[in-house]
This record gives C-alpha cells, sequence and structure tokens, in this order.
C-alpha cells in the first residue's frame, strides 16, 4: 500500500440491483412500468426547444418544486426538502440527525442502504430482528437509542403495518429523530403524514422513483417539522447547494400536477399485484401480504437462486440477496400484466421439467 | 431546545450566490451567457418524446458519459469518475481522501467550500495566505500534512499558476492525495492532466457548469489513477448510487461529442475577457490578470460594497463577500459582450457623479 492510501476512507459500498441495457423482462428495481406523466415529457421537449436554461444554475431552494409538494400534502413550505431521490435525502438525514454516541435502530431485514450509510457516517447502529411473518416487533424500539428508521411498506418484504403500529414507535421515541421511509406508501395504505401535527420529530421521506414514474431523474424529498427541515437544508448546503437539475425541478412540478394519471398507474399496479398474489399462489409460492409494488417470494420445492438464474438466462431480471434469513427469497417488481404473464409463463414451464 | 435536537449535527451552511428569477445581467455566480451545444438541447427534446426512458433508473456506472469524457482526455475509462457537478465530486474527495489527523492545507483566499466540506466531515484543515498579489506561495504546501487541494484558476481571484508551478506542490506532497480543482481550466492555460502519469496521487477536477454552459443540468467530474478513482467509486456507491439523472447523462454526452462549438464558445468569452479588462483598466479597476470566466476588480476610490449595491439596484448582479481581504474586491462573471457593456455604461454613470 502506498503512503498516501493509508489514510483515504474504506467502505464497502452498496450494490445496486443490475441496469441491463438490452431488452429484458425488468423486474429487479421496483421501477414503476408506466411512463411518466405526459405533462413531464412536456416539460421536457419544452426544456430543450428553450435550451438556454441549462447554463444557469438551479434554484437552490427548489422553490417551485418545494411548493407544489406543499400545497399536495397540505403542509408549510417550510416542511419540505427535496434532494436526488430518496437516497441523497435518507443519506442526508443520517449524517443530520443520527448524530449520538447511542446506537440507532432498524429492522434486521429491510432497505439495505440503512447499513451503508451508518457505517459511512460512523454511527453506531442496532438491528431489530423481524419476526418469523417478516413483521416489525415494535416493542424491540422502547429502549434507548440515538434514533430510529424504518420503510412502511418495508422493503425488500413489502409489509406494511397500520398507522396505529407505526404511531405506537414513534410515541416511545419522542426524544430522538424518527424517520418512516414511505418509499412505496403509494401502493400501500394511509401515509404517517397525518402524524406530523403531533410529532415533532418525525421525518416522513418520500420518492418520484416508483409511484410517479421518475427514478431516472431523482427525486425525492422529507417532509417533517419546520426544526428538521431546516437542519436538513443547511447540511444540505454544506454539502452541494445545486443538486437538482433544471431538467428533475421542472419535470418534478408536472409529475405532482397530474394527481388523476397518477392515481390511475397506481390504482393499475395495485390491479396487477393483486392478480399477481393469485398465480404465485397457484404455483405454490409463500410470500408475506404485498402493499409496496413488488412481492417477496420463496417456494418450498425450488432454491430461490435456481430460479433466479433460471429467470435470468431467459431475459426476466428479479431481485435476489444470497444472505441470512432471505436467500430463500425472491423480489419480484409488479410490472405490466403483459410482463408479468410472460414471468408466469415461464415459471410454469421451469416447474413443470 | 428539545431533547430530539441535541444530537443534530449543526452546520454552518455555505450561501450561494443570488439566483434571481427576473431578466437581470447576471454576472455573479460565473455561468456561460452561451446555451450549451445545439446536440444537448436536441437530446433534451428526444428524452421529452421518449419520456418511457424517465420511469428507469440511471446506469449508476454512468458508463457512456466515463466513456465519452475517456476518450475526450485520452484517459482511461477506470481514471474517470462523474458526480452531481464538481460540488459533489469534490465534497466526495473529500470525504474519501482527507481521512487523516493531520491537516490538510488550502488558500485562505479560494472556493469557500472548502472550509465547508472539512467542517462538515470533521476534517482539520489549515488556510495558507495568499501573498499581496492574490498568488499561491508554493513553499507554504511543503509541510507535513493530510492532504492538499487548490484551485487552477484560482477562485474568486481567476489567478492562474503555470504547470511547473503546480507540479512543484505535488512532487512535495506524493505521500498525500492533491486535488486541483480545475473549474475554470478551459479559459486559462495548460491542464494538470499530464502530470497523471508521473503522480499516481493527483486527482483534478472538473465541471460542464462553465465552460461546456451546463450548470443547471449538474454534471463534474475527476480524473486520476485508477486507484484513487476506484475508491471515488467505492464511496459514492455508499452515498447514493444513482446521482445522475438520465437527462444529465444523455446531454452530458453530446456536450462533450461537440469540440467545435465548446471552443468556439470558450474563444468569445476569452475575447469578451480581453476587452472587459481594458475597459476596467480604463475605468481606474485594479485586479490580478484574469484567467477564469471572471474578473476579481477593485478601486481605489469606490468602496466595492457600494459599487456591488449601485449595481444591483440596477439589476446588475455580481458577486460581492463582506469579509477579510477580499471586502474591497468584486467577482464579476465576463457575460456576453452586450452585458458587459450594459455593465461599464453604468459604470461609467456611477463614477461621473
Amino acid at each position: 500500500m502506498k503512503d498516501f492510501e493509508k489514510n483515504i476512507r474504506k467502505v464497502t459500498p452498496y450494490v445496486p440491483g443490475e441496469q441491463p441495457q438490452s431488452r429484458v423482462v425488468k423486474l429487479n428495481t421496483n421501477e414503476n412500468p408506466y411512463p411518466p406523466a405526459p405533462g413531464v415529457c412536456r416539460a421536457m421537449e419544452d426544456l430543450g426547444a428553450h435550451g438556454d436554461m441549462l447554463r444557469l444554475y438551479p434554484d437552490p431552494t427548489s422553490d417551485k418544486l418545494v411548493t407544489a409538494l406543499a400545497q399536495y400534502y397540505h403542509v408549510g413550505k417550510d416542511q419540505v426538502f427535496v434532494g436526488v431521490g430518496s437516497d441523497d435525502v435518507l443519506s442526508m438525514c443520517f449524517l443530520t440527525f443520527f448524530n449520538s454516541p447511542k446506537p440507532i435502530f432498524f429492522p434486521d431485514i429491510t432497505y439495505s442502504f440503512y447499513k451503508v450509510w451508518a457505517d459511512l457516517y460512523r454511527i453506531p447502529y442496532e438491528c431489530k430482528p423481524l419476526d418469523e411473518n417478516f413483521r416489525i416487533v415494535k416493542e424491540d424500539y422502547y429502549g434507548e437509542n440515538g434514533g430510529v428508521i424504518f420503510p412502511n411498506p418495508n422493503a425488500p418484504t413489502s409489509v406494511y403495518e397500520e398507522l396505529d403500529f407505526v404511531e405506537d414507535i414513534i410515541s416511545h421515541n419522542q426524544d430522538v429523530v424518527v424517520i418512516v421511509d414511505e418509499a412505496y406508501i403509494d401502493f400501500a395504505g394511509k401515509s404517517a403524514l397525518s402524524l406530523l401535527e403531533k410529532y415533532d420529530n418525525l421525518i416522513i421521506t418520500q420518492t418520484f422513483s416508483k409511484a410517479r414514474s421518475m427514478a431516472g431523474m431523482r427525486i425525492g424529498y422529507a417532509i417533517g417539522s419546520p426544526l428538521l427541515i431546516r437542519y436538513l437544508n443547511d447540511a444540505k448546503y454544506s454539502f452541494n447547494s445545486y443538486t437538482m437539475t433544471q431538467a428533475s425541478l421542472k419535470c418534478g412540478v408536472e409529475a405532482v400536477k397530474d394527481k388523476e394519471y397518477f392515481e390511475e398507474t397506481v390504482n393499475k399496479i395495485v390491479e396487477t399485484r393483486k392478480w399477481a398474489v393469485r398465480e404465485f399462489s397457484r404455483l405454490g409460492f409463500c410470500f408475506p401480504k404485498p402493499s409496496g409494488n413488488f412481492i417477496f417470494v420463496s417456494h418450498p420445492d425450488y432454491d430461490a437462486k435456481d430460479i433466479f438464474q433460471a429467470l435470468r438466462e431467459n431475459g426476466i431480471y428479479v431481485r435476489f440477496w444470497d444472505s441470512g434469513r432471505i436467500r430463500q427469497y425472491l423480489r419480484v417488481t409488479i410490472g405490466t400484466r403483459e410482463e408479468m404473464e410472460t414471468l408466469f409463463a415461464f415459471l410454469e414451464r421451469f416447474m413443470r421439467r
């Protein structure tokens, strides 16, 4: 090792799902199978036609997008923070809010980035095991800690917890910041947004990557008390004042405006999920009740790894983690009805062999 | 202070230059006065017309953009790292490379974000004063340190140092990582890129925000040895795997392709700068020889603050820092010839009063 290498920060990076560039059935990264709202595409064309905008730095306050989100969710503009996907938002939250010597708590099976950020920022943490049905055990979160974070619905399990359950965890942790990561909430049930009036230590994060079909434009946001949002903005301005591209800001506003298209798209995915649940059952798969745009399946007679590889060889990509308690599971994104039919047709052939 | 507030990380954020939304002469944030290359605008329109792309996560390796840059600069693909503007790239460099208990060194008058990142990541630092002509004193960088960073040309001074000067600092610091921040190099002189073969502890950062007219699309990059670039990517993947939007990746490639437009635009700005130098001299301003797309001016008979405010009231925005040794200076971005004429016409009226 060279001298200059000694003081380099060494981290084990998160490995994202594959982004195959050829034409495949891509059910591996929980993207939305439908295009973004028509207004989003028009905004992009318009930006190209008036390219002079691109030479200017974006508004560092992201005012128009923040305003659109505040109006949509009926909160104050000072309660909204936007970032480069919810990964950026969550990472900023870890850096800003989890600055205690006590460990933060999150589930053992959850979004794998939590561990990566904790390591990166040297935040102590304790993972609380989900129960045998992949449910969060709320009592595990009652002990003294430096903060709490969990997704609802959880990933990769797709399990949703009701609002009173979420509130119970928050109410037992009013001396720290609690983050509810609602990346998939639009496919699930009630958001914790209604709890904001009661708990000013609560941060809710959401994203444009799933229900709003805009993973490619990297937009996420946090909603919380003006106090917490101010701290988050201070951290962001210390990091990179201009994080959002002109294109993301402009397109983001258009996406928020088109509530009808948003609801229609979400409904289509929820319908396909209902049908997929029946198909997976028919083929003998087991899974917790799914509430996201994905389903976490296991089969008693087949190794998940074998199914994963067979699917992959046939151009169908799903997500598989070769580790611990989830080794026998596959996370399958809900695609279009046609994509799912391709998947089930293959699975039938595979299992009949 | 509430309990949950105690463990929040408190930082003093960087204050970016204003982004006035109305029509003004905007010479305050070193943007390029010319639009991006025609291919960039066409790429954006195309993306709008094929909006389905936007629902997909971008390629986390930014392969096409990395390839385009590697070809342009005649380096390996494993020597290029891209990020959300050079702010993101530099911030990642601070986090990754400046992980020593020894202080890092940078000039006292320089890009103000260096101090902010050092504070954010708890990196010890020492500022080395520029001399009375705003030149870096290279001997100041010979002592033991945890890393070195300086911009060339420097900001906000616009002063460029020749390649042998840059090499002298690098050669005295081969046991740490040295970062040369070349945000403005295209308007100046020789890049330190030719030193990469000799020094594998060298990182060079550049941006699309200035010479390539794409501040709004947030693209920056670092070029260095494969070893350093790998560490940088590990840190990036630990932070946010998908930082670049589909739009930035696609438009970025088009910008790199059009070398002719790039050179034409840079030449126009350099020509306007030459003329602006004569005009500022004629009006009695003092300034170090400018090498960026901006000029750092002071007037013996007028307070910089008064000129700044008078300009602002007349819709002409320049940059002013009310602090220390640079209190009597204004940083003026080189705009179009017409914008500069508006500036000089106002200054003449102002000084004739």
